[in-house]
């Protein structure tokens, strides 16, 4: 397994230098986030993901969750390592003072979530799902729910998890068939069956708070007819602890390509007893406020994954030695050179670290926005952060898990034969990471929330929120001494942006499969132009840096390679993207379904 | 498990349609292989592969192979079909009738092998590692050995190994460790280590016929101190067949990602008895018979895989029923349409479709040349097709095994979160395919063979061989009602494709690094060059049999929708390639090694 580290130059790089982290946290109001309080915390963070999950990683993998009748057993050292976990604070980082939470910025707790997720990110898997269903109950819960159920979550002895998915249904919620009956004593019966629920059954906490959508009897058809619903496996008793067993049970857990170590449940629900939370028939608006926190959270697994398998490939091209040099031997006391010397070992390397560091500055920008979604002063400023997420959090889901994909397949090819063993750890990070872009809504399902519902759906109003800030960023720098060629090529891709989007919106006018036809290549097509974006503020904080004659040139001069490698090497992507987007529908629905086949 | 059916519909069109081969048969005077022997030895291998083979791929991935003591086992009925395939007379199929075979055709063995591999690649492996040493014994072998060796790998009886890596190397065979030492009989004493031997141990065969790269103890330094030798792991005895157990054990199998029911084996040779095969110092040479064999095989996968995916796929995108097509109900009696009337459901299926019927083609074309460069009359036709062949055998090996991945990623994909669950066996196809643009070669390694040494390295003449076919074809078509548009841009891309390695080409003379830096973008744009040339191929005869009122409209109906998304949503990709190919090595190389971690 490669050994992880923490890549902390690279975090305080980004959110001291580039997004000022620190100030937007004194407007904020966050009094405690003082820049030595986000540092030390971010040291011990990665103190424990090195020490104590790292190591966890590879066993994991092999031990798998086992289930005997209904229960389910974690690999060796989980659960231990989830107590240290809740004894840490960890749990209580960023939630609520008011029930047990220390108060901290979301951004912060993004910023450990994504070393624990490189470091382990089965294990990842149990306080992730726990931290979303805290903030879906903090938004919705009842006073009494929280102090309930959030207290003991926030404290880390309780997790909990998301039921949504039927055997039959995924992305089609509305034809869900779990069914919740009103009670006399105003809890509901909930019965039914849900597939897929990570962390749905386990050893590692007391309790297990489940979320779940479910029908009541009167309820309208389709998604305007779901209720959200509390179902804890223990019943609180009087002293609000975990108490008498409740009708939930896990049926088997799946045997799945990765994420070995992270327990995929069948949750039988019969007559369980069920609270409800938020309104009736409006549980599909509250279930949201727990995906958008997931999808941020999966898109985050892809740079956890790139990151975990940078630091493994860039290790390996360091001490493999194979072949020499085209331009003669690098190391000639060696029988060959370190395989780095070799150009398509750096393209690999190069892209991987262009990816990664360019994904980080997506998250942390989204991660900052999120902050200011929850606590900005005034009404403006935070409608304005949450435009913004909503626009980018579709891009970062399935950009940030597609990009990760290929960052991992390409550190597994760096080790040639040895990236396909397994005892090398490197293969792993490409099966963990192949869930992201699938579950929390396919990448095809976030293209089309970003395309339809965000971009079209806004009058194209949450997509010129972003680009004016890119098309002024671009006429700030436009006479950039060294970078405005890059500037100038960002700012053609900015407003060709805008152009695309105008052509299929008048094209779906007349046909809605436009939409579905463009959505994945317009989703890649703005995850590049966002990652320019991105690594041009990179570029210039750099050059400030090199110019004002910093101490740590080689690190701004890494960051200026590697933007020149992303504008060069990958970024002419988009007009491959662009084409494909352009294409329009005929050329995918004009061949019957039942021709495909011949 | 996705049900495998040989696709011979697709398999007709190619040979007997676009590229006649019954007239090539007869003019290369294979005058056994007449179009009805043709199809029944196709229909009755296409009830083997799935009748036999494909009932034990998930068993296989699930049962692995297991290791005990220097033992092998395979999973269970592996060994009964492979005595079948034996029996059946489908060892021999292109094998030298002077030594058992049947002496057909060497593109029909690999039509053959296609379906082996679409059904079982871990089953694959075995037979395809005979064929492979096979070609090398008869390539290079003496008379003597070709009766005790070939002969009994013909009979299905004996299978074969090929023994080049070690720990330390991989790619860079220069520096191997293992020593040949003579002695007084004429045979040598191999001693050393081979890892990642396929096939190298098992319980399939009565013997396994190892072909090892060795050094003798005077041998020059580098690749051209490499000999090759025949070391069984029973030595043959006055009969001929297996006698006495050779020094040759197996220390270890490798536990894989994928591919789990192929033996990867760490083999040890103890001072075993081995037999010079070729000349000494020449060993290179006759291996590269095996790894050309190897690499069409190794692309193969690319496309046997990506078949299976796709079969599996299109089965579930028209049987899931999920979410309401945007264009109103297209089942309105059932809960939710099909998810084959979405948009993005079709992209991913055409995609799969457009890179797999491209590959055959592109397989088909290349198994064409190699019965040529075997048999055909002339030195000049031979030499033809040898060049050509030479071109398009790294384009083979890289592109469709690339592609190949992404088919099967799509695959995975479509099921949404089923595709990450084993049993579905989805994600086995992916694991499957992963290794194959690593093995026999990396895709980096093809791409470096590719421009480097067989187009820069014959002056472009490599390359004038196909791109002057692309050109006259375009030329005669240039008029053509239907797919002009198509035509143009064929013929643009081609011209582009001379172009961009004239100026690699140049930039190179002045620093050796450009070749690496454009080589894998300069391998995948040629390859989708390829590709577009051989759909509009395919689509000129499919509008001509629709011109002629064939009864068989819908199948060359869905060629020609095919064909059109090839061209609009895949073949833009070229932009991307050759803007990364054009990049130069700058933004490569000039980033020190020491600073990738920063």
């Amino acid at each position: 397994m490669p050994e992880y580290k923490a890549p902390l130059r690279d975090t305080r790089f980004l959110i001291d230098e580039v997004f000022d982290f620190p100030a937007s946290y004194a407007a904020l109001g966050a009094v405690d986030a003082t820049p030595d309080m986000v540092a030390a915390i971010l040291e011990e963070g990665a103190k424990f993901c090195e020490q104590v999950l790292a190591p966890l990683n590879r066993s994991g993998d092999e031990e798998e969750c086992q289930f005997d009748n209904g229960v389910v057993t974690t690999p060796k050292g989980f659960k231990e390592a989830f107590a240290q976990y809740g004894e840490g604070g960890w749990m209580s980082l960023a939630a609520d003072p008011a029930y047990g939470g220390q108060g901290l910025p979301h951004s912060l707790g993004l910023l450990v979530s994504e070393m624990v997720g490189a470091s382990n990110t089965s294990w990842g898997m149990y306080p992730g799902l726990t931290h979303g269903a805290m903030s879906a109950i903090h938004a919705h819960g009842s006073e009494e729910q929280k102090q309930t159920y959030l207290v003991r979550m926030t404290e880390g002895r309780w997790t909990g998890t998301m039921c949504l998915t039927e055997a039959h249904c995924g992305t089609d919620l509305g034809i869900i068939k779990t069914r919740a009956v009103p009670q006399a004593d105003g809890s509901y019966a909930i019965s039914g069956s849900k597939i897929f629920i990570s962390a749905g059954e386990h050893d590692m906490s007391e309790n297990i708070v489940h979320l779940v959508l479910a029908k009541l009897p009167d309820a309208p058809a389709g998604t305007r007819g779901i209720s959200l619903f509390i179902v804890p496996k223990f019943l609180a008793d009087a002293s609000g602890e975990a108490g008498e067993r409740n009708g939930v049970s896990c049926g088997s857990i799946e045997h799945k390509m990765g994420i070995k170590a992270s327990a995929t449940c069948v949750i039988n629900f019969d007559g369980a007893t069920g609270y409800l939370i938020g309104e009736v028939n409006k549980g599909l608006n509250c279930m949201f406020t727990m995906m958008n926190h997931a999808r941020l959270g999966t898109g985050m697994q892809g740079l956890c994954l790139g990151e975990a398998s940078f630091q493994g490939a860039l290790k390996y091209a360091n001490e493999r030695l194979q072949m020499r040099a085209l331009t003669g031997p690098k190391a000639p006391d060696k029988p060959a050179d370190p395989i780095i010397v070799h150009p398509d070992v750096r393209r690999m390397l190069l892209t991987m670290k262009a990816f990664n560091e360019g994904n980080r500055a997506l998250a942390y920008f989204t991660a900052q926005l999120l902050d200011q979604a929850h606590s900005a002063d005034s009404a403006e400023q935070r409608e304005e952060a949450e435009d913004l997420l909503a626009l980018l959090t579709p891009i970062c889901k399935a950009f940030m898990t597609d990009t990760g994909l290929e960052v991992t397949n390409l550190g597994m090819q760096v080790f040639g034969g040895h990236g396909y063993i397994r005892e090398w750890g490197m293969e792993q990070l490409v099966r963990d990471c192949r869930i992201a872009p699938i579950y929390e809504g396919t990448n095809g399902i976030q293209a089309l929330d970003l395309l339809g519902r965000k971009v079209l759906g806004s009058q194209g109003k949450l997509l010129r929120g972003f680009t004016r800030i890119v098309h002024k960023f671009c006429e700030v720098q436009a006479e950039h001494p060294q970078l405005k060629g890059y500037v100038a090529q960002l700012a053609t891709l900015n407003q060709q942006w805008g152009e695309l989007t105008q052509k299929i919106g008048l094209a779906a006018m007349k046909n809605p499969d436009e939409v579905g036809a463009a959505s994945v290549d317009y989703l890649m097509y703005s995850g590049y132009v966002a990652l320019a974006y991105f690594w041009l503020r990179m570029a210039v904080v750099a050059q400030q840096k090199l110019d004002a004659g910093s101490g740590d040139a080689a690190f701004y001069q890494a960051k200026l390679a590697t933007c020149a490698f992303y504008f060069k090497r990958l970024l002419p992507r988009t007009a491959a993207h662009l084409a494909a987007a352009e294409a329009g529908s005929e050329c995918m629905m004009s061949l019957p379904a039942e021709h495909f086949g011949l």
